[in-house]
């Protein structure tokens, strides 16, 4: 049976799901589109809900086939063209889309992705970004530089932010990612012998005359107002990238992977 | 007098240069907006054709007497806020806006940039970009690198459209600019003695095992289809990111800015 009406309760249900961050809490579900970040999400260990599926849009026979194949076994409902163009939030053609569980990203999980390295850390943590765009780019650009954690901390946006999960095609999922409150992350990296290097300007070091390929936290604050008191205080060592033109400041993402493939460079360099 | 009405022809105008690439191109003719990226477009030579206050909104009198001393001798119109609201791109509250007449971007300004610089110049090659807002990005990020010239080859954008230049932050005014054929960019860099390196997968390099300290010319395709052939066969050395985890790409203007800085690193360490 093919769901063709937007009023039907599941779909209504996916629609807040998308919209609203208060019920996705609620809930502990979220929202994935794509046959590609699907795949990445369940790879990752996510559990799907339910699945939905647009034949029509999934025209391929043979793909349709791989992927019913490659799917678990949970609810699949299919949907009309129509239903689909209005429940597609980034207007994708891929056909396929689905409520996923959420996992659990609370400060407690920080021992165990550190138990699970077997080379000095690299955590990449983010103090109040606010656009749930350049937190997604971030995570696109840590799962490309093999960060082992993202860390988010006193967050103003929530992790399954359609957009977020977008900018990040699938890093949100690949790459360990903890929501946390600055005290609990700040007590957790001095504990476990974590250097902390804040990107400031202020008394601060060029970023490659830094040592990276010690256990090494970088911690950014937002473009505007950069770092709170408490990590500037937690620092090991500041750092800066030099900035040679006439603005004063880089995207917050941009500044995020030059410093996450500084630790690249030095660390690969070393082996 | 203030104009009170969206349908005055000067601000019937103004929407068209903001819309309508073709209109900016045929009065050669473009928008800013903002106080900063209009002291920007100023100090780096550009000229004003009209410039619109909404005193309202530039509250603070002496923010209005210091932006008045500082603007140049041309037609000054005063909006009202609802008009200002109409033409206000972005959104913004900063009450200013100007019409600026644009600056020849061709390939014959080339040799000039050249001549110009006492250093191994920095080229970034843009191929095919099609999202104003990455072309914009990159220019932001080149503007911090130093670099000495961002070449956009074959443009599928203009370089005055209203994403692009807020994305730059003012970096497209404060950056040489330089829109070409990939043909008329080739020729000149191998004529000047410039190492292209390209940004692609096959037969590469780690980026920060290559010298980036001589003459060197960075070149970048889409995301999705990498460079042509063309520029493939012009190359004197290959660079690849290392890509550490699940995804197969960067954002572009992250791996811009990426490779910019890597050269940044290696000119200073060199010093």
């Amino acid at each position: 049976m093919q769901i063709t009406s937007t009023q039907n309760p599941r779909i209504k249900a996916l629609l807040q799901l998308q919209q609203k961050s208060s019920y996705r809490r609620e809930q502990q579900l979220f929202v994935v589109e794509g046959r590609r970040e699907l795949m990445h999400c369940l790879s990752r260990g996510y559990r799907a809900e339910t699945i939905f599926i647009c034949p029509d849009i999934l025209k391929a026979e043979t793909e349709y086939d791989s992927l019913m194949k490659a799917l678990p076994s949970c609810t699949t409902l299919d949907v009309s063209p129509n239903v689909y163009d209005r429940i597609a939030y980034r207007g994708g053609t891929e056909g396929v889309m689905a409520v996923m569980h959420m996992k659990e990203h609370g400060a407690d999980i920080l021992p165990a992705i550190g138990a699970s390295l077997c080379h000095p850390p690299l955590y990449i943590v983010l103090e109040g970004v606010e656009k749930p765009g350049n937190l997604g780019a971030i995570l696109r650009s840590a799962d490309a530089a093999g960060a082992d954690a993202v860390i988010v901390c006193d967050p103003l946006t929530d992790l399954y932010n359609p957009n977020l999960i977008r900018a990040s095609l699938g890093g949100i999922f690949s790459v360990p990612t903890v929501a946390c409150t600055g005290t609990e992350c700040i007590r957790y990296l001095k504990q476990s012998g974590i250097r902390i290097l804040t990107a400031q300007l202020q008394d601060s070091s060029l970023y490659y005359d830094t040592d990276m390929t010690v256990p090494t936290a970088i911690v950014m604050g937002t473009e505007a107002t950069g770092l709170t008191q408490q990590w500037r205080d937690a620092a090991d060592a500041h750092i800066r990238i030099p900035m040679l033109g006439i603005l004063d400041s880089l995207n917050v993402s941009v500044s995020a992977a030059i410093l996450m493939y500084e630790a690249v460079r030095q660390r690969e360099n070393k082996l």
